[in-house]
């Protein structure tokens, strides 16, 4: 197969470093540009991106250019780990000028016409892709925030097998979570910060469009409801969740672990490269998961479930336990790009240089 | 006031060393002898304990010779703070032998005739240690595990305003909560283990006895439900809470928020040492309370509940924080103590050493 | 005694929140004042600082409105909790216009009228303060960066007992030392930065000016030299230094040990509030000391010392452990007040309330 | 090649398990027995572990039965994760019995006919084995301690170039360095512990057999003088040290860069598959190398080296960061072993399963 040319906006922040380390070793996609803020602009990679990731700065990036993100820039597709204040405007202006762009930036997520995508859980809603018109051939699809990628993940199971009606759930996020600078470390170290900006918000409203049905070319938005309570604890990567869930019928725990061991994932026949064999790992070892042992299993990318048992007030309660920065962001972001590809939405970009100079 | 002077059992371990921290200071109190295994008796407590505080050793027990937790101790009544493996036994044999045995371990909590006690919350049901027949003065007075006392605490102006029914509560709980060695630093370190043995059937049971009404002598359990899910996160000291309740009628968040800051302690007038002056402390800051930041507060004997708010599957969510090893620990039992005095149930003890001889 | 009215500079800075700690319970000292920057001026000081304290903020000053910090301010003398880039032309500024000055800050430290002052170890220093002239009664005493601190104090009763030729120190510091947001939690946690900032630069050059002798209204810097390494390491306070020294004669362990318990205060007499009874505390535990069981030992004033032994390069070796912000930063500076008013040199001040106007 | 049927002595320790984590992915090694104490002999692997490392177990050992760690077990030879307790014993038992025994452990390290053996550093030290006599084909070779590992490696190129005559080192050492459950948390987090029992005597002794010359068959020490303080830092992977060196000539910072750069292993033409490409990596940002960012680098067999600048009391000083259970431990023997296949020391080994039994 013929490489793809990515952009990456937003590429010296935490999560453009992520995609970087990823995108470095994958067999569809070659870093083509490496697009951040005016005051990074050409300066080299490996001097712009203060590296804080423990595998080394690519060889290959080190010395790249960073150019400014506007559009004009030479790639096929865009990956944008743009921050919110800047990404509205920007991941516009780069599907105005007709760009896909695979987002991890939140500013979008909830509109009707775009898709909110985790490919194992909702590959369908790629579709919404045809009700966007930004006068071109771009197009924006999204990821979700880190911790509702856990949540809904471990719901879709129980939602087909069982129906959902009510979710508890708390959350213990990474520190990376936040970016860098992000936490200070006095307000990390031995503590717990009980508040994450918007957080909550957005796992409670999130899954219900990711696990929302595709009707007539929009998505219902799914009808249960979730409590979200979050912090931020001193861990590095891996966010925690203690999930509790009040189903439609009679459910026990039982059926939950049958429902996660049995899960097919939708898109397993398509063989995309970030796609774990199975989204999920269940611990029968009350002690597991743990976000230091475990939030690398499967490259980042599992899911990993444990401790189900009854619930006194919902029905069942257990922990899952999701990599935010891989799984959760820049690497559900590729994997969203994978499944685009697989469908035909994404494709070699004939880019007349000329017109855009 | 002529001060009583007090037995420590356990006093070199984790539990010990808190209640020779807080009864060296103390006003009613004075430690007469510091009891332990075989292993520590005849050794100087500053060498037999593996001092953990951050305070000094208190200079006045450091020469003190550790003896052998036996009854034939001379000692008004004795503290436990003695491992469950030894509790059960020791604890009876000292209540036979006489002594009022104050105790923070679990093998009583649950008996019927055992009072378990938080004296802000159930005064009254000290009035169970006349049923107890240990065929001597002696009897037993337990206090709550470490995370059901913050729990408990925050139920009890909900409970008196508008009844309770369901609760959700998921901890994060600091480190010396596990005593030393306790968990090790490979378990601990940017780590969270979703998983301590015991520790949810403790707050599923206890609060419902503590918050149980007294009726003809016997304690007649509350009959709401609680569903724990107990982490242990990288914390020195200072359990945070998440908590969800649904109450009997229609309550909201600014109900809860007068019920906190309305709250009249039962003991008040009493004036008893180490009460605080108010129990709660109310957080508008939606970062806080932070164990770090606030679980020393009030000497630990406060109780911090902050982000009420309202719960999309219960009725109202919010976080408490308490000091783990002081209000849950060695500092309520002492508190204990005091109401005990306060009541009449504890007094100088006329020990005939030589029939114990 | 009439209580001192003091001013705080940098009130809402970490610095500047240890001193408003220690201030609120200091028997000769008032906070009559504190000021911070434009953009704090006019809020309440509970407001304007983001308090990161475990004890809680002194109801007293919570509510004292914020004022700028430009002279004019009503009080005796000011504390300088300023940062670097703002203490040189501020402090003076105050100093100018009569106030005296007691700075934490770096930019004065090293010139040569200006007493850098630790007074169990140079208290004859403040006669510098006679050679200042600022056009007023105005003048600023320093105290030393808060790594220095312990290395000086633990070179003392050596230098004065052997003399001292060679000194080798690495430190490992606490992150509160960089104060507030400080270092980002994602170099902290489960990390060492090997690299802080001008440190190491400070640790060379001014112990030999504290340990020099005053010869003529000057002072004559001592002649040994030091090697510093100084790295950031996951703690919350306490700078713990690995010290080596080779000594002008014939030294050995026991040599060291004798002169650490035989060091007698030359300001013991004086009955200074904030001075520990014994600056020294030597620990025979090869464990100890450690930052969080013994920085706070002393009220965080005492210098702990541990693991004398013989040195394999230079003469002999050790541990030394310092409470950074409370010795090393603002206690120190509350100590050399307490000095300079012992010697004459803090007086109740006349302010022309109308001139200043 | 014939893949090397190797057994893991001691597999279920913390040493063990990095063995298998490393010899599982291994291109010339197949784990053909896992052998622990009695207590796990019979179960599966799997279980008898408690699996404390960040990838999973692997899949192809998880189900082996673990053995008693005796001789018969059919190997070719085995790598020793033994603890120092029992590894004395058992070593020379299987020497005896004809196996080779590349040992992790301390106990032969400084045994005059015992190769202590750092691949890039003094791979002809391995002539050592020829005047072992166990009474049969058997004979032992160590690596040396993990924080050994670092400072040798490091002073390598400096006694080559300049020759070495004093060495200071301070160490700051990862909880791993202390296996499984070692240290515990309340010891750990947010604190520093001064003393790690032994450490600093190997770290006096180790570097001058390494670095000594083989003459006739023995090891003649190399003669500097090396002055350790070790500490323990609350850092999951990789042991940082601060170094300072003296010279027998005159050598600058610059002399010493180029020493690393221009660092020419001996064993470079190997084409080992452990040894990585380049033994040193030299970080010019003061801020590196740091243990959580860098340890990994290079498969956790490199040594960072930075902040190389003047010493004011010797002549240079510098950071340098080692991997300490991989390089500095499992790594580093699967490495010794990988030299011994090259050098012709370890063969297929034909067992006489009928003799043995």
């Amino acid at each position: 197969m013929h490489r793809f040319k990515v952009g990456v906006l937003g590429a010296t922040g935490a999560v453009g470093q992520k995609f970087v380390e990823i995108l470095d070793a994958h067999p569809w996609f070659e870093i083509a540009v490496l697009a951040a803020s005016e005051r990074s602009a050409g300066r080299p990679y490996g001097e712009a991106a203060n590296w804080i990731g423990s595998k080394p700065i690519p060889r290959t990036v080190a010395d790249m250019q960073v150019v400014e993100a506007t559009p004009g820039i030479d790639c096929d597709f865009v990956f944008s780990g743009l921050d919110a204040s800047v990404a509205g405007q920007l991941e516009a202006d780069f599907a105005r000028a007709g760009y896909p762009v695979i987002s991890n930036a939140r500013n979008f997520r909830m509109q009707d016409d775009v898709p909110l995508l985790i490919p194992e859980i909702n590959p369908d809603h790629t579709a919404l892709i045809e009700s966007q018109d930004w006068g071109s051939n771009g197009y924006i699809v999204t990821n979700p925030n880190c911790s509702t990628v856990g949540l809904t993940c471990a719901l879709r199971p129980l939602m087909d097998a069982f129906g959902v009606e009510l979710v508890q759930v708390v959350t213990m996020q990474a520190l990376s979570g936040a970016g860098y600078p992000g936490v200070a470390s006095l307000d990390a170290l031995a503590n717990v910060v009980p508040y994450i900006g918007g957080e909550e918000e957005k796992m409670s409203t999130e899954p219900q469009k990711l696990l929302g049905r595709l009707v007539d070319g929009r998505v219902e938005a799914a009808s249960f409801q979730v409590s979200a309570q979050c912090n931020r604890v001193p861990v590095l990567d891996g966010h925690m969740e203690c999930i509790s869930v009040k189903f439609r019928g009679d459910v026990g725990v039982e059926d939950v672990r049958r429902a996660y061991l049995g899960f097919r994932s939708p898109i397993a026949s398509y063989q995309l490269p970030s796609a774990p064999k199975k989204l999920f790992q269940v611990f029968e070892d009350p002690r597991f998961p743990q976000p230091r042992r475990h939030a690398e299993h499967g490259n980042g990318m599992v899911v990993s479930v444990g401790r189900i048992r009854p619930c006194e007030v919902l029905d069942v309660k257990f922990v899952a336990l999701v990599h935010n920065t891989v799984r959760g962001a820049a690497g559900g972001a590729v994997l969203n790009a994978e499944l685009l590809i697989e469908q035909g939405y994404l494709k070699h970009r004939k880019v007349d240089a000329a017109a855009l100079a």
